[in-house]
């Protein structure tokens, strides 16, 4: 099988995948609407391209938080990689590490921390945080992760309580269960999971709670899950480092927007303030190339780092982040784009529809 | 089989029921647009939830016409339950009293009304009436379920004639003999099936007979069917207690508006000087959060709660009722909701489409 | 089989025309978009229904020209009724006799004109006209169809040129052999045929030779085909008393407005001054409360009757007519209409779609 | 089989062409959304007829850069025609002789330029010309083709890289050793398809470099590929000569406006300053009558002819082309336009869609 777009990748994952864990992956919230408009939405955009500019040399270099990487396409947190390869995680890590972009670990990895940092040291990673109950919980993890060096805090919003995954539920899907089994890796991280049994994450926790959490790290907050103006317009407030406007990939409430409908919206609001970030139906580099276009600094890859994963491991993932590279520099090649930093608004136009 | 959403319970009971029955039941006027469109309207509406607020205590209780209930969630009149599970309504009144709901007993139900109230005797009942060309039968029944302890009348007014429904004319369905069959447990009603063979319903009632309806009884009335400002209004001006959105589950004239695209126009229109409900094409804790937000005060089930009887009797409808709640609890969660009365109508937006 | 609704009708005659004859009164031009959007405009447009208004006396009589119709439903031109039963336009004239309606009688009847009166002496019947290049065969055809008791004139417009209908090509349906073919009981009509072997219409045809026609008859000349404000303007000034609006059941330009939807424009330029008509994608009763609704005075059947014909003969066409009588006295029953005259633009909207 | 339409074309040819070269021809870059929506958005276009006009006479002449043509109908450029039909463009260019309209010959022209001329010395022909790294090449080839009599330099812009066709890469396609294939008839060309194999294309050039091009010719300049207004006003300001509104069938950037959608942005800025012609989804005469009304003065068409030539060769692409004029014709004369200089916009509407 030859793997030449992100979509090959899907298709082989599926097939290749134990149904519960590929329903697991695979899933969103109730109807599944906010997970499929994430990628109709994309196509509901056209660009407009510039010709007879010199694109000889076209660099999709950027930076986030002031760190440079080689694409603005990184790796969004998603739990459990031994799900989909043996050793999890340690994999995810070694592509990216690879391919010079940030990847932003779950708490729910499946490989300790320290197994991730070992096996690929020099790479940029942001650690992914919920607020648990347990507030002390939270401070062991984020100094743990500090000194481990990841660079920012990436903090949850969306899921004060779980979203209603119809699959997982048929399937008995029991990620507990999970979070125990011995070949996960995950010895160290145990108690979180038995505290977890009681109450996940903390759904009383808001905004005034943010500055118990700067007060602890010297990391940047990036708050992700935010969708909306008003809620852009807090996180100014509150003064974080940054926003991933996300829906957690249609997997918590069903039918809010879809992620490249919401950003504008939010980058209008935070009006320049700090860098907005998206995740959330990213499949091709022209996906890229309008998100950049409406405003984002940078995208992150759920699902499909999650396919390259259950298909080739490293190498796997090495090669989705390759192919949409290489996708996203042709892009800019054929739209007129030297950098990323001309990429702007009058590239794209939403469609009549 | 798991019943995990309600399309669980229409698959099952598309399944069980005879193809009549089943076609009754699902059956809409002409073309079935309207019917479908009740379902696929609330899909073109988005949520904007709302992050970071202290949602670790969410409570959907409310109250209509000053009767507190459990959830915005109760059961619109629909008729001959007998069809779908044999003790027919007397299952649908227990475990609407159990959900500590209202339900709208409709004229044409297969139980007497003395039956179904010996069956709950607790629960929060209203009574659907029909106007009839005798007007002293109106009275009878009025007074008598006055008596039994209904807590308000609510009257159908888009039935001046029946629906077209094609597949009842190509089943040869005869309703006529289903209210005179033994087995539907009918027998003090026989009169009225009796007096309907005649002529159903008064086409010739308007709006300034209403004042007879509200001489003779101190209970709440309540418009079913208006769809347009016009109306509202004139049901302002006429002094009733509130209105259900109603297309009739897309059984009696087609091609009008879904019920929640008519909602706002007729919200609009009352400006909060009575309780304004909905019914038709919730099938989700999303779609009862969109009403709301809308401005509906709480929302009926119409053939869902068939599907419940049709499954699993009263059981059934219990379960119908409790995925909805649960999914209304996740919802307001998900959306940053701790009440009903936090709902408001910035959580939607229309989508582009 | 049961004839419930027009599209029973539509599948029973596909089921039993030879398949050259479905697709010569099925077809439309090019790609059929045109005569699809026919139908689909309609379910674009969203009815708003009054409640409480004394329904029990529903009257759909109406007039054309002066003249009473017992509903605002007649039938269009179209020709080689023989193609779908033996006795072709005699049973059609039988039927819309019968049903009190009017009969737009096409130049390519199968019958003569003259064994079209004697079938149904009785019934109100116009007649569909050509310019035809030979301006004294179009004299003498006018004054035998005034002295056959004919009430109108209908011009054809839209003809200058024949569609491209694939479909016909596909088949080499030869429509000039059907003319002078014998059984279709055309022995007085074959100079017409064998004169449009040379040069069927006049393409050269334009306002200023309305005159002439005008000229040479009594009997009000009605236009057909108009599908623009500036055509409509011009009808005015030319002071022809109606207007059909159509766009020939999408046989001719494809492309082109659905008839319901170039109505609004049509009705608007003529402001009063005649009675606009409309053909295209009437299949319910429904449809024709919208076009009422939208300013037609009338609107008239093209295939369904062909349907008919095709079924059950003359019993096939009373049985479309009448079930779209019935169809369209229940939808303003349900909308709160007491008669055509109650029929406003209020009663519609376009749905956001 | 029955060649009716440009439909019957694709069909036939999709049946005998190998899978790699349907692919060639019928692929799109990565989702092909560009290359569907070509097709579908002239189907969003609706049409508006006028009648009553003398349409006895209709003449679809017309000239662009000053050269009388039969049929505002030409053929776009297209590469590597032998694939299609043994003597590739030598077939082309004698069906574009015999119909009289203009043939763009690629520079990826399979037959020497020379052997087309011979092939066809009459007929009017421009040249497609990519900008080479090495200008002293494209200096070569203009002059040579200069001096052949070709009539025009069409530049294509929308080539820095090659698109991203995905079936090309998964059937291996190599297009450089079809370049070097010896029954490609091509041995004066090899130096171009060795040359290409370093550096295909220059990806610097760029507007000011646009005056070298003009110093070295005579000819009109003509560029391809212009989808904005911010183009189409930098292409005034350089004096070119025309613009050709394409995306270049879908297959460089995808994601890009339809041509028809692009066109009216283009014809605003160009202010009439020079002809704007498109290519990019004619299918049928109404195609070309919305792309005329909307300002271009003559289409390309790319992928019909190749079709043509797969099917009969130049048989085939002369009946393309003739299948193409007859229906503008009608188009024409159903529309009420005697000329294409009577081509209004007020002849076209967009859809509410």
């Amino acid at each position: 099988m030859s793997f030449v777009c992100l979509a090959d990748f899907q298709a082989h994952a599926r097939e290749h995948l134990s149904k519960s864990t590929w329903d697991f992956i695979d899933g969103g919230a109730d109807d599944c609407f906010t997970r499929d408009d994430n990628i109709a939405a994309f196509k509901r955009i056209r660009l407009r391209p510039r010709f007879l500019r010199d694109v000889s040399q076209v660099d999709i270099k950027t930076t986030i938080q002031g760190e440079q990487i080689s694409a603005p396409i990184c790796i969004a947190p998603t739990g459990f990689h031994s799900l989909a390869w043996p050793d999890g995680e340690m994999s995810t890590a070694r592509a990216a590490q690879a391919a010079d972009i940030c990847y932003i670990t779950s708490t729910f990895a499946s490989c300790t921390f320290e197994e991730i940092v070992t096996a690929a040291p020099r790479g940029l990673r942001w650690f992914q945080v919920y607020p648990y109950p347990n507030r002390e919980l939270n401070k062991q993890l984020i100094q743990r992760v500090e000194s481990l060096g990841f660079k920012a805090l990436v903090m949850t919003l969306d899921v004060p309580t779980s979203g209603n995954r119809r699959q997982d539920t048929r399937n008995k899907l029991d990620l507990k269960t999970i979070l125990l089994r011995k070949d996960l890796r995950f010895p160290e991280e145990r108690h979180i999971a038995s505290d977890l049994q009681m109450s996940p994450f903390d759904a009383s926790f808001c905004w005034k709670d943010l500055s118990w959490f700067q007060g602890i790290t010297q990391l940047p907050i990036i708050l992700k899950g935010i969708l909306t103006k008003e809620d852009a317009e807090l996180a100014v407030k509150h003064n974080v480092q940054g926003i991933i406007v996300s829906n957690h990939g249609g997997r918590q409430l069903d039918d809010v927007a879809a992620s490249i409908d919401a950003l504008t919206e939010v980058v209008t609001a935070v009006q320049g303030k700090m860098e907005v970030y998206l995740d959330g139906g990213i499949r091709s580099g022209n996906d890229v190339l309008k998100a950049l276009a409406l405003g984002a600094k940078c995208v992150f890859l759920g699902r499909p780092i999650l396919w390259g994963l259950a298909c080739k491991g490293e190498q796997g993932v090495q090669e989705v982040l390759n192919i949409l590279k290489k996708e996203l520099h042709t892009s800019l090649t054929l739209a007129g784009c030297r950098s990323v930093a001309e990429i702007s608004q009058d590239l794209v136009q939403f469609s009549r529809l």
